[in-house]
């Protein structure tokens, strides 16, 4: 089973799980957050990426990596409910991750920017 | 081409840039914040889902629904440099989306959960 | 000299450097962040946080507390900038802090809340 | 009443919740989040920090900024309780936040940093 199959299939089970779509808020955890609309799932996205940050920090102590695959899986998770509310997908997300891929100079162009900036930290 | 095939690509380039790998810190973005150590990439994170946050919420007041993509490839992006400084990849964060897709009962549980809390907040 | 006077004091010299007060962006960092509108401070705001996060993870496993102390009042300083920037101080912060304080039941209310959600984590 | 009365004596209620100070987790939401560890109320810094980022993006579009000093004095609360912890205090923030004030340079220096990174983003 490919990612492409298993991110686009999740992606089908939020997208019906909209309002729109007759997503039930009392049946489902997706639907209640999308019936609650984008601070309920925005604080979430908030609160996960606070969650991959310690389970990092604690790895970096020693600690389970285990918990830092968990931690970025739920941020993936409810990045892709923001995305459906929008009618967006992860496969508009990846393409524009092809099309980074493909263009030439992009790190360099990063790269640049990291340098002056450390080059004035001193 | 697939989702699968440009997340596990785009891992194996930021792979080739860890220290251990010869990722050279002045001439790639990557293998700078790879060299620097978790506060960076991590700092990273913490940064591009606020700036997630931010898009969600102009996209929601009317703005560009572009730059939540943007800012959600950014954010995913960060979190697989974290990953692979801890020898972690996407398919580890993929495949344990799919092991939750297909275990019954997480919805449910986290659908309590947040009903419970919901009862308890007026 | 006490706390309120090195806010207000602090909140003073922020509200000084507003585009509306005569603030250049090109001679200080609060005017430029200012000048820059809500993104750039906000962004700042989110960074911060995470900072304190990592801070506080650090000194957990024996670092240095007073790194703690240093992003605590980055991420103060930060939050006070985007108060100024939609009129407010952080005398309306103390004010709320204070209100709460004499509101009886308050902690009881989070209390019940927090336990709720416990009792469903199982 | 001053700020520093009210930051003081806050903190004072805070550490009087440390579990080494008979702080009862069934009694007191203070003392839930500091008897659970970091990870309870590091993770309510992160959300905090997100609710002010959007209550702010609200009153950028229009919103009630009386939800931002709300969200404001929760961010700085659970701050608060972050750096009880570890044995510290809001009086050693605002010391550190007067100490910048009476260094001078320092909002240079940021300036000078600020620049650097914008002339390299073009």
């Amino acid at each position: 089973m490919s990612s492409t199959d298993t991110l686009n299939r999740l992606a089908a089970v939020i997208e019906s799980r909209l309002p729109a779509h007759g997503g039930n808020p009392d049946a489902s955890y997706v639907a209640r957050l999308l019936h609650k609309g984008p601070d309920a799932f925005l604080k979430k996205v908030g609160e996960e990426a606070t969650e991959v940050v310690m389970a990092a920090k604690d790895a970096e102590h020693g600690g389970d990596r285990i918990k830092l695959v968990n931690e970025v899986a739920d941020l993936w998770f409810h990045s892709m409910i923001a995305l459906a509310h929008f009618g967006l997908s992860p496969a508009d997300v990846v393409a524009e991750l092809a099309r980074r891929e493909g263009t030439s100079g992009i790190e360099e162009k990063a790269l640049r920017k990291a340098q002056a900036r450390e080059a004035n930290e001193d």
